[in-house]
Protein backbone atom coordinates (compact mmCIF):
# COMPACT_ATOMS: atom_id res chain seq x y z
CA UNK A 1 0.00 0.00 0.00
CA UNK A 2 1.45 3.14 -1.00
CA UNK A 3 0.41 6.31 0.54
CA UNK A 4 1.07 9.74 -1.53
CA UNK A 5 1.29 13.27 0.54
CA UNK A 6 1.40 16.18 -1.98
CA UNK A 7 3.43 19.14 -1.00
CA UNK A 8 3.80 22.41 -2.67
CA UNK A 9 4.84 25.64 -1.56
CA UNK A 10 3.58 27.48 1.22
CA UNK A 11 1.57 24.34 2.54
CA UNK A 12 0.28 24.01 6.61
CA UNK A 13 3.13 21.93 8.27
CA UNK A 14 0.33 20.43 10.40
CA UNK A 15 -1.97 19.79 7.58
CA UNK A 16 0.29 17.40 6.06
CA UNK A 17 1.64 15.93 9.49
CA UNK A 18 -1.57 14.93 10.85
CA UNK A 19 -2.73 12.07 8.45
CA UNK A 20 1.42 11.11 7.91
CA UNK A 21 1.31 10.26 11.33
CA UNK A 22 -1.83 8.54 12.02
CA UNK A 23 -2.76 7.44 8.56
CA UNK A 24 1.05 6.45 7.85
CA UNK A 25 1.24 4.20 10.29
CA UNK A 26 -0.79 1.15 8.41
CA UNK A 27 0.73 -1.98 8.60
CA UNK A 28 3.13 -2.69 4.91
CA UNK A 29 2.16 0.81 3.82
CA UNK A 30 4.86 2.95 2.89
CA UNK A 31 4.54 6.74 2.79
CA UNK A 32 6.09 8.81 0.00
CA UNK A 33 6.07 12.88 0.08
CA UNK A 34 5.38 14.52 -3.49
CA UNK A 35 6.11 17.15 -4.97
CA UNK A 36 6.05 18.86 -8.48
CA UNK A 37 9.86 19.04 -7.99
CA UNK A 38 11.79 17.09 -5.47
CA UNK A 39 13.49 19.12 -2.77
CA UNK A 40 12.81 20.67 0.36
CA UNK A 41 9.40 22.20 0.13
CA UNK A 42 8.90 25.35 2.16
CA UNK A 43 5.70 25.94 4.39
CA UNK A 44 3.35 28.83 5.06
CA UNK A 45 5.52 30.71 7.97
CA UNK A 46 8.93 30.14 5.47
CA UNK A 47 10.29 28.85 8.60
CA UNK A 48 10.10 25.11 7.80
CA UNK A 49 10.41 23.31 4.95
CA UNK A 50 9.68 19.08 4.50
CA UNK A 51 11.38 17.25 1.58
CA UNK A 52 9.36 15.99 -0.96
CA UNK A 53 11.38 12.76 -2.18
CA UNK A 54 10.19 11.77 -4.93
CA UNK A 55 8.29 14.13 -7.87
CA UNK A 56 4.53 13.79 -8.96
CA UNK A 57 5.72 12.35 -11.84
CA UNK A 58 7.47 9.06 -10.12
CA UNK A 59 4.47 8.00 -8.01
CA UNK A 60 1.46 8.04 -10.57
CA UNK A 61 -0.78 5.71 -8.81
CA UNK A 62 -0.67 5.74 -5.21
CA UNK A 63 -3.36 3.64 -2.93
CA UNK A 64 -4.17 6.84 -1.03
CA UNK A 65 -3.65 10.71 -1.93
CA UNK A 66 -3.41 13.02 0.91
CA UNK A 67 -3.73 16.73 -0.30
CA UNK A 68 -3.03 18.90 2.26
CA UNK A 69 -3.71 22.53 2.49
CA UNK A 70 -2.97 25.92 3.02
CA UNK A 71 -2.10 30.16 2.11
CA UNK A 72 -0.14 28.52 -0.96
CA UNK A 73 -3.18 26.58 -2.32
CA UNK A 74 -4.61 29.62 -4.03
CA UNK A 75 -1.59 29.22 -6.11
CA UNK A 76 -1.80 25.80 -7.42
CA UNK A 77 -5.69 26.47 -8.29
CA UNK A 78 -4.20 26.45 -12.14
CA UNK A 79 -1.52 24.15 -12.00
CA UNK A 80 -2.39 22.22 -14.92
CA UNK A 81 -0.03 19.46 -13.86
CA UNK A 82 -0.73 19.08 -10.27
CA UNK A 83 -4.67 19.10 -11.16
CA UNK A 84 -3.89 16.36 -13.97
CA UNK A 85 -1.72 14.30 -11.40
CA UNK A 86 -4.77 14.61 -8.92
CA UNK A 87 -7.35 13.56 -11.80
CA UNK A 88 -4.93 10.53 -13.03
CA UNK A 89 -3.81 9.63 -9.25
CA UNK A 90 -7.13 9.31 -8.28
CA UNK A 91 -8.45 7.12 -11.12
CA UNK A 92 -6.64 4.25 -9.43
CA UNK A 93 -6.89 5.14 -6.06
CA UNK A 94 -8.34 3.56 -3.20
CA UNK A 95 -8.54 6.66 -0.93
CA UNK A 96 -8.38 10.11 -2.20
CA UNK A 97 -8.67 12.56 0.99
CA UNK A 98 -7.77 16.36 1.62
CA UNK A 99 -7.05 18.32 5.08
CA UNK A 100 -8.30 22.21 5.52
CA UNK A 101 -8.33 23.66 1.35
CA UNK A 102 -6.52 20.72 -0.02
CA UNK A 103 -10.50 20.04 -0.69
CA UNK A 104 -10.08 22.98 -3.19
CA UNK A 105 -7.17 21.76 -4.93
CA UNK A 106 -9.54 17.97 -5.29
CA UNK A 107 -12.65 20.31 -6.22
CA UNK A 108 -10.77 22.28 -8.94
CA UNK A 109 -9.29 19.05 -10.40
CA UNK A 110 -13.35 18.24 -10.48
CA UNK A 111 -13.26 15.48 -8.29
CA UNK A 112 -15.78 16.61 -5.95
CA UNK A 113 -18.86 17.51 -7.96
CA UNK A 114 -22.44 16.29 -6.27
CA UNK A 115 -20.42 14.61 -3.37
CA UNK A 116 -20.06 15.86 0.60
CA UNK A 117 -17.13 17.28 1.51
CA UNK A 118 -15.65 19.95 3.73
CA UNK A 119 -12.99 22.16 4.23
CA UNK A 120 -11.37 25.00 6.12
CA UNK A 121 -14.18 26.60 7.87
CA UNK A 122 -13.51 30.30 5.99
CA UNK A 123 -13.18 28.26 2.79
CA UNK A 124 -16.71 26.45 3.36
CA UNK A 125 -18.50 28.78 0.64
CA UNK A 126 -15.56 28.54 -1.83
CA UNK A 127 -16.11 25.01 -1.73
CA UNK A 128 -19.60 24.96 -2.41
CA UNK A 129 -18.80 27.04 -5.62
CA UNK A 130 -16.97 24.16 -6.91
CA UNK A 131 -20.55 21.80 -6.72
CA UNK A 132 -19.79 20.63 -4.00
CA UNK A 133 -22.10 19.95 -0.87
CA UNK A 134 -19.68 21.34 1.80
CA UNK A 135 -20.67 20.60 5.28
CA UNK A 136 -19.01 22.33 8.16
CA UNK A 137 -18.57 18.30 9.68
CA UNK A 138 -14.98 18.16 10.74
CA UNK A 139 -14.53 14.31 8.28
CA UNK A 140 -16.63 13.98 5.70
CA UNK A 141 -16.65 10.53 4.19
CA UNK A 142 -18.24 10.60 0.75
CA UNK A 143 -17.03 7.41 -1.15
CA UNK A 144 -13.83 6.85 -1.55
CA UNK A 145 -13.49 10.78 -0.96
CA UNK A 146 -12.56 11.43 2.36
CA UNK A 147 -12.10 15.72 3.32
CA UNK A 148 -11.32 17.35 6.47
CA UNK A 149 -11.83 20.29 8.35
CA UNK A 150 -9.03 22.87 9.16
CA UNK A 151 -5.63 21.95 10.11
CA UNK A 152 -5.52 19.99 13.51
CA UNK A 153 -8.42 17.94 12.13
CA UNK A 154 -5.86 15.97 9.41
CA UNK A 155 -5.16 13.80 12.77
CA UNK A 156 -9.13 12.88 13.36
CA UNK A 157 -9.42 11.73 9.54
CA UNK A 158 -6.47 10.06 9.55
CA UNK A 159 -7.69 7.77 12.89
CA UNK A 160 -10.53 7.75 11.15
CA UNK A 161 -9.25 6.52 7.67
CA UNK A 162 -7.01 3.91 9.43
CA UNK A 163 -9.52 2.54 11.83
CA UNK A 164 -11.47 1.82 8.72
CA UNK A 165 -8.59 0.23 6.55
CA UNK A 166 -6.63 -1.63 9.15
CA UNK A 167 -9.38 -1.95 12.01
CA UNK A 168 -10.63 -0.47 15.08
CA UNK A 169 -7.79 -1.95 17.66
CA UNK A 170 -4.88 -1.03 15.09
CA UNK A 171 -6.41 2.52 15.35
CA UNK A 172 -6.65 2.55 19.23
CA UNK A 173 -3.05 1.47 18.88
CA UNK A 174 -2.19 4.62 17.21
CA UNK A 175 -3.92 6.93 19.05
CA UNK A 176 -2.29 5.58 22.09
CA UNK A 177 1.01 5.47 20.89
CA UNK A 178 0.67 9.22 19.96
CA UNK A 179 -0.93 9.89 22.94
CA UNK A 180 -4.25 11.49 21.67
CA UNK A 181 -6.01 12.74 24.67
CA UNK A 182 -6.79 16.33 23.45
CA UNK A 183 -7.01 19.09 26.55
CA UNK A 184 -6.86 22.18 24.81
CA UNK A 185 -6.51 24.78 27.20
CA UNK A 186 -8.92 26.81 24.81
CA UNK A 187 -12.47 26.18 23.85
CA UNK A 188 -12.25 28.10 20.55
CA UNK A 189 -11.28 25.67 18.01
CA UNK A 190 -14.26 25.93 15.54
CA UNK A 191 -16.28 29.61 14.75
CA UNK A 192 -19.13 27.88 16.90
CA UNK A 193 -17.48 27.91 19.85
CA UNK A 194 -14.87 30.81 19.41
CA UNK A 195 -15.64 34.76 20.38
CA UNK A 196 -17.35 36.23 17.97
CA UNK A 197 -15.15 39.00 17.49
CA UNK A 198 -11.99 36.59 16.78
CA UNK A 199 -14.74 34.82 13.90
CA UNK A 200 -15.87 38.01 12.25
CA UNK A 201 -11.81 39.39 12.10
CA UNK A 202 -11.09 36.05 10.21
CA UNK A 203 -13.80 36.11 8.00
CA UNK A 204 -13.49 40.04 7.29
CA UNK A 205 -9.70 39.14 6.16
CA UNK A 206 -10.29 36.09 4.34
CA UNK A 207 -12.55 38.13 2.01
CA UNK A 208 -9.62 39.14 0.18
CA UNK A 209 -8.15 36.24 -0.13
CA UNK A 210 -10.85 33.46 -1.31
CA UNK A 211 -12.02 34.96 -4.27
CA UNK B 1 11.87 36.60 20.24
CA UNK B 2 13.70 33.24 18.90
CA UNK B 3 12.22 29.98 19.11
CA UNK B 4 14.06 26.77 18.64
CA UNK B 5 13.05 23.22 17.74
CA UNK B 6 15.76 20.85 17.75
CA UNK B 7 15.97 17.91 15.46
CA UNK B 8 17.20 15.04 15.87
CA UNK B 9 17.97 11.54 13.52
CA UNK B 10 14.60 9.70 13.96
CA UNK B 11 12.88 12.16 16.28
CA UNK B 12 9.00 12.27 15.96
CA UNK B 13 7.35 14.78 13.43
CA UNK B 14 4.19 15.21 15.29
CA UNK B 15 6.48 16.54 18.24
CA UNK B 16 8.13 18.90 16.08
CA UNK B 17 5.32 20.31 14.39
CA UNK B 18 2.51 20.70 16.87
CA UNK B 19 4.19 23.46 19.05
CA UNK B 20 5.70 25.23 15.59
CA UNK B 21 2.21 25.25 14.18
CA UNK B 22 0.52 26.55 17.77
CA UNK B 23 3.34 28.38 19.54
CA UNK B 24 5.28 29.35 15.97
CA UNK B 25 2.69 31.96 15.69
CA UNK B 26 3.57 34.04 18.24
CA UNK B 27 3.67 37.59 16.72
CA UNK B 28 6.83 38.92 15.92
CA UNK B 29 8.51 35.33 16.72
CA UNK B 30 11.10 33.47 14.42
CA UNK B 31 11.21 29.84 14.44
CA UNK B 32 14.07 28.46 13.64
CA UNK B 33 14.82 24.41 13.15
CA UNK B 34 18.05 23.93 14.63
CA UNK B 35 19.96 20.12 14.65
CA UNK B 36 24.19 19.54 14.96
CA UNK B 37 24.39 19.32 11.22
CA UNK B 38 22.19 21.53 9.26
CA UNK B 39 20.36 20.04 6.20
CA UNK B 40 17.31 17.51 5.95
CA UNK B 41 16.79 15.07 9.39
CA UNK B 42 14.88 11.94 8.86
CA UNK B 43 11.94 11.25 10.98
CA UNK B 44 11.65 7.96 13.06
CA UNK B 45 9.28 6.07 10.30
CA UNK B 46 12.33 7.32 7.78
CA UNK B 47 9.87 8.35 5.16
CA UNK B 48 10.12 12.31 6.11
CA UNK B 49 12.86 14.91 6.41
CA UNK B 50 12.59 18.31 7.99
CA UNK B 51 15.27 20.50 7.01
CA UNK B 52 17.29 21.86 9.96
CA UNK B 53 17.89 25.94 8.74
CA UNK B 54 21.06 26.02 11.19
CA UNK B 55 22.93 24.31 13.24
CA UNK B 56 23.05 24.32 17.16
CA UNK B 57 26.24 26.29 17.19
CA UNK B 58 24.31 28.82 14.88
CA UNK B 59 21.42 29.61 17.62
CA UNK B 60 23.12 29.71 20.59
CA UNK B 61 20.67 31.92 22.72
CA UNK B 62 17.06 31.09 21.77
CA UNK B 63 14.13 32.67 23.49
CA UNK B 64 12.56 29.57 23.77
CA UNK B 65 13.88 26.37 23.73
CA UNK B 66 11.55 23.22 22.32
CA UNK B 67 12.59 19.37 22.36
CA UNK B 68 10.76 16.70 20.41
CA UNK B 69 11.12 13.17 20.80
CA UNK B 70 10.71 9.98 19.57
CA UNK B 71 12.83 6.68 19.29
CA UNK B 72 16.13 8.78 18.22
CA UNK B 73 15.84 10.25 21.47
CA UNK B 74 17.92 7.48 22.88
CA UNK B 75 20.86 7.81 20.69
CA UNK B 76 21.20 11.26 22.03
CA UNK B 77 21.38 10.64 25.74
CA UNK B 78 24.56 10.70 25.92
CA UNK B 79 25.04 13.12 22.78
CA UNK B 80 27.95 15.88 24.78
CA UNK B 81 27.13 18.12 21.70
CA UNK B 82 23.69 18.08 22.09
CA UNK B 83 23.37 17.83 25.80
CA UNK B 84 26.18 21.09 26.11
CA UNK B 85 23.69 23.05 23.76
CA UNK B 86 21.25 22.71 25.78
CA UNK B 87 22.67 23.62 29.10
CA UNK B 88 23.92 26.65 27.34
CA UNK B 89 21.26 27.63 25.70
CA UNK B 90 18.68 26.58 29.31
CA UNK B 91 20.91 29.25 30.81
CA UNK B 92 19.89 32.38 28.93
CA UNK B 93 16.28 31.05 27.91
CA UNK B 94 12.96 32.11 29.02
CA UNK B 95 11.08 29.20 28.32
CA UNK B 96 12.61 25.43 27.91
CA UNK B 97 10.40 23.00 26.59
CA UNK B 98 9.78 19.67 25.48
CA UNK B 99 7.49 17.35 23.70
CA UNK B 100 7.56 13.40 24.32
CA UNK B 101 10.44 11.89 25.13
CA UNK B 102 12.21 15.56 24.73
CA UNK B 103 12.04 15.66 28.69
CA UNK B 104 14.53 12.93 28.60
CA UNK B 105 17.38 14.80 26.78
CA UNK B 106 15.88 17.99 29.27
CA UNK B 107 16.88 15.67 32.03
CA UNK B 108 20.14 14.24 30.83
CA UNK B 109 21.46 17.18 30.75
CA UNK B 110 20.31 17.75 34.13
CA UNK B 111 17.82 20.58 33.78
CA UNK B 112 14.92 18.88 35.02
CA UNK B 113 15.74 17.49 38.74
CA UNK B 114 13.72 18.20 41.48
CA UNK B 115 10.99 19.44 39.21
CA UNK B 116 7.53 18.59 38.03
CA UNK B 117 7.77 17.11 34.43
CA UNK B 118 5.92 14.83 31.85
CA UNK B 119 7.05 12.84 29.44
CA UNK B 120 5.44 9.83 26.95
CA UNK B 121 3.48 8.10 29.10
CA UNK B 122 5.78 4.86 28.36
CA UNK B 123 8.78 6.91 29.56
CA UNK B 124 7.47 8.22 32.98
CA UNK B 125 9.56 5.94 35.08
CA UNK B 126 12.71 6.27 33.06
CA UNK B 127 12.12 9.94 33.37
CA UNK B 128 11.83 9.88 37.14
CA UNK B 129 15.19 7.76 37.24
CA UNK B 130 16.68 11.30 36.23
CA UNK B 131 15.60 13.06 39.62
CA UNK B 132 12.48 14.52 37.97
CA UNK B 133 9.13 14.35 40.00
CA UNK B 134 7.17 12.48 36.93
CA UNK B 135 3.77 13.18 36.11
CA UNK B 136 1.41 11.87 34.00
CA UNK B 137 -0.54 15.06 33.49
CA UNK B 138 -0.27 15.84 29.23
CA UNK B 139 1.56 19.56 29.79
CA UNK B 140 3.32 20.41 33.02
CA UNK B 141 4.46 23.50 33.98
CA UNK B 142 7.22 24.06 36.66
CA UNK B 143 9.03 27.61 36.78
CA UNK B 144 9.95 28.13 33.07
CA UNK B 145 10.10 24.51 32.44
CA UNK B 146 7.32 23.69 30.07
CA UNK B 147 7.31 19.34 29.00
CA UNK B 148 4.13 17.84 27.51
CA UNK B 149 3.54 14.09 27.48
CA UNK B 150 3.45 11.95 23.97
CA UNK B 151 3.93 13.18 20.01
CA UNK B 152 0.14 15.21 19.77
CA UNK B 153 0.41 16.79 23.47
CA UNK B 154 2.70 19.34 21.94
CA UNK B 155 -0.22 21.19 20.35
CA UNK B 156 -1.84 21.80 23.68
CA UNK B 157 1.37 23.07 25.01
CA UNK B 158 1.78 25.12 22.37
CA UNK B 159 -1.54 26.78 22.81
CA UNK B 160 -0.85 26.91 26.73
CA UNK B 161 2.63 28.23 26.25
CA UNK B 162 1.08 30.61 23.67
CA UNK B 163 -1.66 32.16 26.06
CA UNK B 164 1.59 32.85 28.83
CA UNK B 165 3.42 34.93 26.73
CA UNK B 166 1.01 36.36 24.09
CA UNK B 167 -2.18 36.41 26.04
CA UNK B 168 -5.77 34.26 25.87
CA UNK B 169 -7.45 36.28 22.97
CA UNK B 170 -4.08 35.44 20.89
CA UNK B 171 -3.97 31.76 21.63
CA UNK B 172 -7.97 30.95 21.10
CA UNK B 173 -7.57 32.99 17.53
CA UNK B 174 -4.90 30.02 16.71
CA UNK B 175 -6.52 27.56 18.17
CA UNK B 176 -9.48 29.16 15.69
CA UNK B 177 -7.42 29.33 12.55
CA UNK B 178 -5.87 25.72 13.15
CA UNK B 179 -9.41 24.72 13.71
CA UNK B 180 -8.35 22.61 17.03
CA UNK B 181 -11.64 21.28 18.11
CA UNK B 182 -10.18 17.62 18.43
CA UNK B 183 -13.32 14.99 17.50
CA UNK B 184 -10.77 11.42 17.90
CA UNK B 185 -12.74 8.68 15.83
CA UNK B 186 -12.18 6.93 19.73
CA UNK B 187 -11.19 7.18 23.22
CA UNK B 188 -8.10 5.57 23.63
CA UNK B 189 -5.51 8.05 23.84
CA UNK B 190 -3.99 7.50 27.29
CA UNK B 191 -3.17 4.61 29.17
CA UNK B 192 -6.10 5.04 31.64
CA UNK B 193 -8.52 4.85 29.05
CA UNK B 194 -7.24 2.37 25.72
CA UNK B 195 -7.75 -1.17 25.58
CA UNK B 196 -5.70 -3.05 28.81
CA UNK B 197 -4.31 -5.21 26.45
CA UNK B 198 -3.26 -2.84 24.37
CA UNK B 199 -1.83 -0.76 26.99
CA UNK B 200 -0.05 -4.21 28.26
CA UNK B 201 1.67 -4.96 24.84
CA UNK B 202 3.59 -1.55 24.62
CA UNK B 203 4.78 -2.00 28.23
CA UNK B 204 5.98 -5.16 27.38
CA UNK B 205 7.54 -4.05 24.37
CA UNK B 206 8.88 -0.64 25.91
CA UNK B 207 10.68 -2.67 28.43
CA UNK B 208 13.37 -3.55 25.86
CA UNK B 209 14.00 0.05 24.50
CA UNK B 210 14.05 2.42 27.98
CA UNK B 211 16.27 0.63 30.00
Amino acid sequence: MQIAVVLFDRFTALDAVGPYETLGRLPDAETVFVAERAGPVRTDTGNLALTADRTLADVPAPDIVVVPGGPGQNSQMENETLLDWLRTADGTSTWTTSVCTGSLLLAAAGLLEGRRATSHWLALDFLARFGAEATGERVVTDGKYVTAAGVSSGIDMGLTLLGRIAGDDHARAVQLLTEYDPQPPYDAGSPDKAPAHLVEEFRSASRFILT
